[in-house]
């Protein structure tokens, strides 16, 4: 099969970044994959391994001559990662990322000069790990998860189809959206049930950790994750994870009420909702 | 290897009451397993499986004669199991329960008139699954588990030798507290965490379920939990639940305060709080 990319370049190289060139590499998706760092770590273990050709700490040499550059840093970091690559793109690039929050990130591309051709697609890939680092990529991190993109009216179907393209070759099923629909839905998928399980670690008391079963452990599994990464997304999402958050709490009230008063048959319909609903994902 | 019990009697034969039976049976806990049940299918298909050698649906005669008898029936219904099983125990014989909260099911066991040796030492095996029945019952539920046992200070000593050997023998690691320690404990580790995981299923809506990734399916699995047990456990746990979800309650709204006020260092240092106390979990 031949490489539907010619060269691919991939910013940042944690988790993420790291997991996106072993699967481009595995699945063959660009003739040539480019990494920028900003520390030399990682870029050298990437080289070693053979996922990647060719590694710089300049943004400038790396984004430019790619078809395709994928920004793989923290939320915060994403805006001005995407005004700083902005001016050294190649005429027709297009430039995706795979951060949490879509909002800021496709309204800092929106802000940009338009310029060659060059296009913005967000993206967002429902896949992670409570790990963090290069050392945890895996090639098969995105296979059978979704990837959201949030093109907007602006962005020109070819764009979205080259950067569908690429995430369907790494196993992923792409699914569209608007950047503030995505930010309100991952808000309360994802966001909101990392701070809900941060927060049940939070509350336990030692002696209550210590008998802590497999109930326990799966539901808290996610708040092993890097703190500043999602203090990060948390900040960059704040708006809707309020909202989520303030429904989540109302929900919690109105269970505290019904098992205070004693209304267990009432109690017991909410949780049959609930556990319906959950068992349709799987 | 000798199995250290002549008769051993479960009453119930669901995924706990199953597990045990079938662990028993492959670690030659005892000579003979009787299985007490109020339906005749899983009885029939324990007694299919050779998993138990006898069953019955009259309590009175399959307690009787047994050296160690294990309820395995919902919260609700084990204080007045402990009633109508004690007058039936033979001399010496030790009742022990594995319901996920122990303060009713002691207190009754303690009301009992004192006779012939019998005694009940309360038990909880930290072990589960979302799936419920005979059919989801597995040998190896317990291997690696923490099992609780709550005697008081009138348990004799032998007694509760003979039940924790017992669940050391099914691979459990047993660990001794109060009831009251139990359930508070249990509370916040087990029953919080349930009420926690229906709760973030109910509060998203459906087009962000349709969304969800992998933390979401581990955080939630519990919530495909049967609704009729856990509103039962939380009937049984009601005053301890409530203040570990006031607890609960409390940290949400205390980090709900600092997204708010955009004190990001403040709630970054909660969250590496939890995450290295949970990492400590494993």
């Amino acid at each position: 099969m031949t490489p539907s990319l010619q060269r691919l370049t991939i910013v940042g190289l944690g988790l993420l970044g790291g997991s996106v060139a072993r699967a481009a590499r595995t699945r063959r998706a660009a003739a040539e994959i480019v990494a920028v760092g900003r520390t030399p770590g990682p870029l050298a273990a990437a080289r070693a391994a053979g996922v990647v050709d060719r590694t710089t700490t300049d943004l400038a040499e790396g984004v430019g001559g790619a078809d395709l550059i994928v920004l793989c840093a923290p939320v915060g970091a994403l805006p001005g990662l995407v005004r700083a690559a902005w001016p050294h793109l190649a005429p027709g690039a297009v430039l995706t990322d795979v951060g949490s929050v879509k909002g800021a990130v496709v309204a800092a591309a929106e802000a940009c000069p338009s310029r060659d051709g060059v296009v913005f697609v967000g993206g967002h890939p429902m896949s992670g790990s409570e790990r963090s680092g290069f050392e945890a990529a895996q090639a098969d991190l995105f296979v059978g998860r979704l990837t959201l993109l949030t093109p907007t009216a602006r962005t020109p179907e070819a764009a979205v189809a080259r950067v569908s393209r690429f995430w369907e070759t790494l196993g992923s099923q792409v699914r569209l959206l608007s950047a503030e629909e995505h930010d309100r839905a991952v808000a309360a998928v994802s966001h909101l049930v990392h701070l809900a399980a941060f927060a049940l670690v939070a509350a336990a008391a030692d002696d209550a950790l210590a008998l802590a079963g497999p109930g326990f452990q799966d539901t808290t599994r996610v708040a092993a994750s890097a703190e500043a990464l999602w203090t990060d997304i948390f900040r960059g999402n704040r708006t809707p994870l309020l909202d989520a958050l303030a429904d989540y709490r109302a929900r919690l009230a109105e269970w505290e009420a019904l098992i205070r008063d004693g209304k267990w048959e009432a109690l017991e319909a909410e949780l049959a909702q609930a556990r319906k609903r959950r068992e349709k994902l799987g």
